[in-house]
Formats: C-alpha cells, structure tokens, sequence
C-alpha cells in the first residue's frame, strides 16, 4: 500500500462554478498537476524530460465518476496508484477522498509519446523499471 | 441521423499547451461549453435554469478516448448525440472531428441537480420529453 | 471609427465563479481569444506566425478597469483598437459592453518576440505595415 | 518589510503555453490563489466569507508589467503588499520573481462586495483593522 502516492490540494476560488462546487475540467486540471507531482516524485519532472529529452505523456484515455460533488475551501486527499504498465503505456488509478468521504475516481491511461513527431513511443527501459516497482499488487 | 447536434470550435492559443496540442482539461472546458450550446438549442439554457429554476445537470461520469491530438489552429467538429434517457439522468456521446479525421470520443452522463441542495433530482415532465425526442434510435 | 475590430462572446458556465460572475482571469483568456481573431482578420493567424514563422506576440503590460461585473449568460461585445505602434510593439485597447453598457476596459501591450529565444524582435516590415493602417487616429 | 505576504508556486504544464512559458491569464489564476492563500492567512478564508457571510473581495481593477517570461517547471516567488486601504477597497502590490531575478508586478485593486447585489460596500471595522495593520509605511 505504500506504493501509492499521496498528495493534498486545497479546492480554491478559481476552481469552482457558480454551484459553488468544483468545476470538472478545473478537477482535471487539478489531477494533472498531481500526475505531474508524481512523475516528479520517481524521478521524472515533466519539464526536465519535455525540454531536455523531448518526450511527454500525453493522455489517451480518461474515465472518472463523480460521486459527491466537493466543496470550495476543502482540503481534498489525491491518491495516485499504477494499475498497468504496457510498452509505452501506464494505466493510473485515483481516488479522491475529504476526510473519510470519497469524492471521485479516475483511471487514465498515459503514453509515452514523442513530442515534435506526436507518435507514441516505447518506454526507455530505466523508466519503465520505476514505473514496475510502483505497480500495485492488488488493486 | 438528424438527432444529432454538430458545432464546431477553433482550437485556440489558450487551449493548447507546451507540445502546441490541446491541453486535455481544456477539451473538457471546451465540451462543456459544446453541451451548453446543446442545451440552449433544446429550449433550456443553463444560465436560464441555474438562475431561475435553481437546477443544474453536474456531471457524474465521463469516459473520453483520444485517440489523435489535434493541433492549435484547427477547426473541429464537435457532434453531440442522446444515447440513453433516466430518471434523472442523460448519457451523451461526443464525437470531436477535423475534417474526415476522428480526434476523440467521449460518453458523459449529466445528472439533473438541485444547485442548493447539490442532490439530484428526477427531470421535469418537460425536460425529460425533450430529451426523449432527442434519443438515438441506434448509438 | 471602422478601424476598430468588433467581435462578440457570450459568457458561458465555464467562464463564471460562485458569485455567477465572470471569473477575472476567464475575461482575460477570453480577451487572448478575441485578440487571437483580430490578428487573423489582419492576416497574421497565431497558429500560422508560430508554427511556421517561430515568432509570437506575447504580453508585456495589461492594464485593465473592471466597472461592472457581467453575468453567466450574457453576450459581451468586445471593440479592439489599435492606439500606438512601436518597432517591436503594439498598444491595443479593449473595450467590453454588453448591450449600451460598458463592463470593463483594458490597455495591453503586446510584444514581437522570438518564440525560440524569448526575446523580443522588431516588427518585419508587412506586419508593421497592416498594424499602422488599424492606427486610430483618435482613441 | 515583514508585513509582506510571501509564498511560492511552481509553474506547472497546465500554466504553460506553446512557447514553455506561462500563460498570461494562467498566472492571474495563480495570482488569485495567492490573494485567496494571502486573505486565509489574515484571518478571512474566502469561502468562509463567501459561504457565511455572503462578501466577496471581485477585482475592480489590475494593472501587470511582464518583464522576463517564465519557463516551465520553474519556482516562483510571490510577494504581496498592502499599499492603500480604502473605504471598501484596498490596493495590493505584487512582485513575482524566481531566485533574484524579477519576472513581473502587479498592482491591483480590490473592493469588498456584496455577492447577492454585486455592489460595493464598505469594509467591516474588524477586516479594515486588520488590512490596515498590513499597510506598507513605504511601498
């Protein structure tokens, strides 16, 4: 279980409609910052690998339910867990929780892609070894 | 085949990021204007029921394949279709086009909401008969 | 008084906060998307001068008085006037309305600058040119 | 000098625009949660106000000099100073830089609001004493 990163973000003004509730495209703009935090934490900051090495991990699938709709002002709990790991793909599981309450769940599916060609490409082999010892037994 | 809603968007500077492809949380703004624009055309348009009828329709599921980027500066076509009408809710699928080209496909299940006690509520008559006349007879 | 460029943009969900007023940073990506068609009815599509010529027209200064405050649903229209030319910049002003009544107002400069380098470089020839035949001779 | 209000952000993708550089309007969005952190640490969550006590602090003008692009990925500093209070209104300064070097400020003006009337109105005593103990004797 500790192979699931965790990491908080505060729901703030700008993230949030009329409703007073979370705007989704502003979730996912939340959840990408936190994937972005994640590929930092195993050693792959997006802006050393698109500047430096000219790959990125463009999403090509994206599923989420949204279950209780979240509050403007919540702390709200991101976990982040690798569910797959193909040639030059990753399948990420998340669940977003306040306190004890589950918000909302995503699977999304990265691949590692060629910046200037736009093409997938296969992982280099160190990544894919980290992206191995983060894979979730069970999950 | 009629049932179907088309517009179209630009891709703008805005919406794309570092790889000069659209940003995914911005496509998911940009669908939720799309599905405004939809929503107006019915004869229900969401500034209209949010401000005087207190309801709304959050979003509590959706699934997006995206399947070739698309660049900043091109045109799509965004068609929306009513695959499945509930209680309270309505699944819609998106299919976001350049020219002959698929980019991405979307299924997005809204649920009718009251905005003050963010819990959801059955369509009204009227809403639900206009969804209905809406459906896809095949999706 | 036909130099200035008029364009319109209804305010939607997506640009709204909890107060179901326009979210201050939404107004100014918008303004970047009417700015982005004004340069195309000049002749200079963004998309265009950045893929193909690598430069762009980045903002140096924004100066902006915010009146009256717009509501979700309304259909703002945007005037862009072009006040002064430099070698390497041009001051534009925006003026936004709905109906008889002005909302806001803003002063931005843009800069030329060389996408690849981040500096700024003087106008060519063509582009100073068309942005001097927008002069407004009173503004 | 301790009466300024610093924090940091790093620049994420989502903030970034083709170029690898912040997105003017990304930053403002950034600048709010900053104003938003700044007021939370005076004692005056936004959406405790906004949720409780119906108030909100809408922008009413901004004024931004951009002076050295900022890259992806790099670590901001944000400076915020109270440099006028008013009746309902109190002029903040801001300074955003990375490591030594200056990248832009800002001046803005923020007036308290009644959010159901969207009207101005003066600042409650005990939030005027409060944003008076702030005010910079030089700024």
């Amino acid at each position: 279980m500790d192979k699931t990163f965790v990491t908080t973000r505060e729901l703030r003004f700008g993230d949030c409609d009329i409703s007073g509730t979370a705007y989704f495209p502003a979730y996912l703009d939340i959840l990408n910052g936190v994937n972005e935090e994640f590929w930092s934490t195993l050693g792959y900051p997006w802006h050393e690998i698109i500047w430096k090495e000219r790959w990125g991990t463009p999403t090509v699938h994206l599923s989420c339910d949204f279950s209780i709709p979240s509050l403007f002002g919540e702390e709200l709990t991101f976990e982040v867990a690798v569910a797959k790991v193909g040639r030059s793909s990753v399948t990420l599981k998340h669940r977003v929780s306040c306190g004890e309450e589950e918000r909302w769940k995503s699977t999304q599916i990265l691949a590692a892609s060629d910046l200037d060609k736009h093409t997938s490409v296969p992982w280099r082999a160190d990544v894919k070894e980290k992206l191995m010892s983060m894979l979730q037994t069970e999950a």
